[in-house]
């Protein structure tokens, strides 16, 4: 088994990227999409001291080991069994064990900066961007880092806008002119999920 | 003395109209230059119960008194003193006391909603449109309210997407095409202050 179809799935954080490409998984068949996260990919910053790695900016393209996205990427193409990378986000360094995952006929590559390099943007054959208003995005990201992180509102703020939002309007904002479908992060989901799957599906030469 | 020029300062929650109406009067000379805030406006809740009143939309147009507003710039106009109404946050009430104000060579009318009132709108010979993008805005506005008002994330959240969010899009945002002037509330605000500071000067006649 080999994949039919590469896509790409960009877009600012809290967009809805996660769960644009979750209902297509839902819409195409579970077993027929693969999805791989940029949130897995992240470089082990385990060289720096834990108060450091906190620090950096994950929100540039160099915090992201885009070679091992394309070599994986090409792996699969060659039909070959991966295995994916596991980040521990409180220690930030890449896990020891990984994840094997096999091709399947769609791949979703989703994340920030899916787009912002070179050799990966190469590898898609379909570019979708998830828009949503920025206060939205902010207010999602807010609401997931409080939750799921425990973060305080201070850091989440600050962190927001020393390095998300200015990394944003650099190297995210600006991918959306290269996609093929923009789509609404926000509004009627559902009916965008129908017309982009029905895309995917004839792309793919899914029948 | 009566007022030389009525300048209308719209622009959503959060953009810096405050601020630009301080530095504008730091600019031409606190003694020449009155403030009237759409805050000191709001209609008194206070003939419905206490837990209703937090729960209005405070956001729309209905929840302003723009005939006092209007009342109050003709009096100015007619080189009268007025009566400042103060409204109380905590209780949703106006105040029985209230604050006198003489009139001065420029009148800075502030507010979300300034030119959502046709008869209000009328007023001004001058209008300014503070922008900022939206999550820069909202984070304004969460770190404002948790710090003077002591609010929960929650419901600052709950009512930004709630009212806040859907009412600056119908009425806020949709009033910067009649601004004279729209002034970035974010980047370079003093060089801003001294070319929205000069228009005023010369349109007001002072010297």
């Amino acid at each position: 088994m080999k994949p039919n179809l590469i896509v790409g799935v960009g877009g600012g954080t809290g967009s809805g990227k996660t769960t644009l490409c979750l209902k297509l998984a839902e819409f195409l068949g579970p077993e027929r999409v693969l999805i791989l996260s940029q949130d897995h990919y992240y470089r082990d910053a385990g060289h720096l001291p834990l108060k450091q790695r906190a620090r950096q900016n994950f929100d540039r393209p160099e915090a992201v080991d885009f070679e091992l996205m394309v070599r994986h990427l090409k792996q699969l193409q060659a039909g070959l069994e991966i295995a994916r990378p596991i980040y521990d986000f409180r220690q930030h360094v890449r896990l020891e064990a990984s994840e094997p995952a096999l091709p399947l006929p769609v791949v979703l590559v989703e994340g920030t900066l899916v787009f912002a390099a070179e050799d990966l943007f190469g590898c898609f054959e379909l570019k979708l961007y998830v828009e949503a208003d920025p206060d939205i995005r902010f207010i999602r990201r807010l609401k997931r880092d409080m939750r799921e992180r425990g973060r305080s509102v201070e850091s989440i703020v600050h962190q927001y806008l020393q390095t998300v939002r200015p990394m944003h309007l650099r190297f995210v904002e600006p991918a959306r002119r290269h996609a093929d479908m923009v789509i609404s992060g926000v509004d009627g989901i559902e009916q965008q999920v129908a017309a982009v799957g029905d895309r995917i599906w004839r792309a793919a030469g899914i029948s």
